[in-house]
């Protein structure tokens, strides 16, 4: 069954600390590779019938996504693509 | 500059009391067609060279994921499909 999943990230320009705080960690862990880590939320709707992008765009904007900081986008992705199919 | 996204979701049967606060909400928002809502979170690892599977699903088992109510998947995007590109 097809979901719609909502991807919210903070704007660019806007400070990460939880990222930050995971990049720091990095080098204890022998990981000196990476440049930066930002995290954001990602949420999944199921409808009961259609997936409605529209819907779930009003939703993002609405519910889910401060759009003073945040920047989301919604897509329609198949079951078997979902976090949890591996790992 | 293409960037490792790691999904991390709740395993599927555990209860996730925010994704059902949010879908609690929608019929006042006029919405009755969402049968669940599941908030997870999205990370965005940007390497310095060549981004690193292997060590991003590292980084996730260790710093960012639970594995004991937690999945999630690594892969690879392009800046362009990251969210900010559109809305």
């Amino acid at each position: 069954m097809p979901r719609v999943v909502v991807d919210v990230m903070l704007k660019p320009e806007i400070l990460d600390p939880q990222g930050q705080a995971v990049a720091n960690a990095l080098p204890r862990l022998g990981v000196s590779d990476v440049a930066s880590v930002r995290i954001g939320r990602r949420i999944e709707i199921e409808f009961t019938g259609e997936p409605d992008l529209d819907r779930a765009r009003e939703i993002a904007d609405k519910l889910l996504a401060n759009p003073v900081i945040e920047d989301f986008t919604v897509r329609v992705v198949n079951t078997d693509e979902t976090a949890g199919a591996q790992s």
